[in-house]
């Protein structure tokens, strides 16, 4: 489906239940589609990744948040205003790396898997991996290649859901001939 | 995917465009996966249908509206209080039909839709579809058997969005034997 560019900020806040129960949706038919967990996984991947390079725009419109400084800005501006705005929840954000380069989000509650049980024949699933694409793709619109992957998830048996979040490199800007 | 029955009614309150977002994601899905746009119609209303006989019991629980006395109460709590919660929206109730079992509710705004433009080959796909499976869902689990669907959609080029609603039959409830 394509878009319009122009967007309107203007909010419309909502509980999470309907959203919750139409990601499930996806999720199953994603499981008809594809012959196994794995490319489960990755489909959810590419369509959150599609789903983040759209969605920066709204964000950087409706928090009007400039560029960050550091990782460690980045990463509070996810957790702090990117998480609260479009999932109603706040991960903490912990785990650094002694190089600064790598944090975790730990969700208490994660809005997506709700009220979810894995199959057993599903037991390979990152059920909510639109998420890590979503980061992904929106941070790549900012100049941020990030590597992002659910290293726990209570889906799957873990006392909390981790994100972790590696930063790969800053993106070189393209910018056209004769723009500064 | 299986859910637990033990709900929580905390409310965890989110701006609409991750959903909406996700939302194209599963109609794109389905276009690939159907063949034409009647089989994508017939699978989001499936779809939405499954949604909502769960999110009843969510709803009722936010809510703690009880039984509506009639068709015109009902109209007026899917409006102000339903659409409100789930989608941050509270359409017109319209349209009435002289006997009282048919309205017409109209989104000014369609948060499902917000930015979408149809493709051409895609002219007769009812791109929110899910919603009348959901309202059909939902009702069906109070004991209301109701037609649902869209009558004008701006997607389409018409001037609003319209859901038609006509009430068909209360559903008796087969209570079980020992039950009153």
């Amino acid at each position: 489906m394509s878009r319009q560019s122009n967007r309107t900020t203007d909010s419309k806040k909502m509980n999470s239940e309907l959203f919750t129960l139409t990601y499930g949706a996806l999720v199953t038919q994603l499981c008809k589609d594809y012959e196994n967990d794995e490319e489960v996984n990755k489909q959810l991947d590419k369509m959150g990744y599609n789903i983040g390079v759209r969605l920066i725009e709204d964000f950087l419109a409706r928090s009007t948040i400039g560029r960050c400084q550091d990782f460690r800005e980045t990463a509070d501006v996810i957790a702090k205003v990117a998480f609260k705005m479009y999932l109603g929840i706040t991960p903490s954000v912990t785990n650094w790396s002694p190089a600064g380069d790598e944090f975790s989000l730990i969700l208490e509650n994660n809005p997506l898997a709700d009220f979810v049980e894995l199959p057993d024949n599903h037991n390979t699933l990152i059920y909510s991996n639109l998420l890590c694409g979503v980061l992904r793709g929106a941070l790549e619109m900012v100049q941020m290649a990030v590597d992002v992957k659910f290293a726990q998830d209570t889906l799957r048996g873990d006392n909390v859901t981790e994100i972790r979040m590696k930063f790969i490199k800053r993106i070189e800007e393209n910018l056209p001939a004769g723009e500064e």
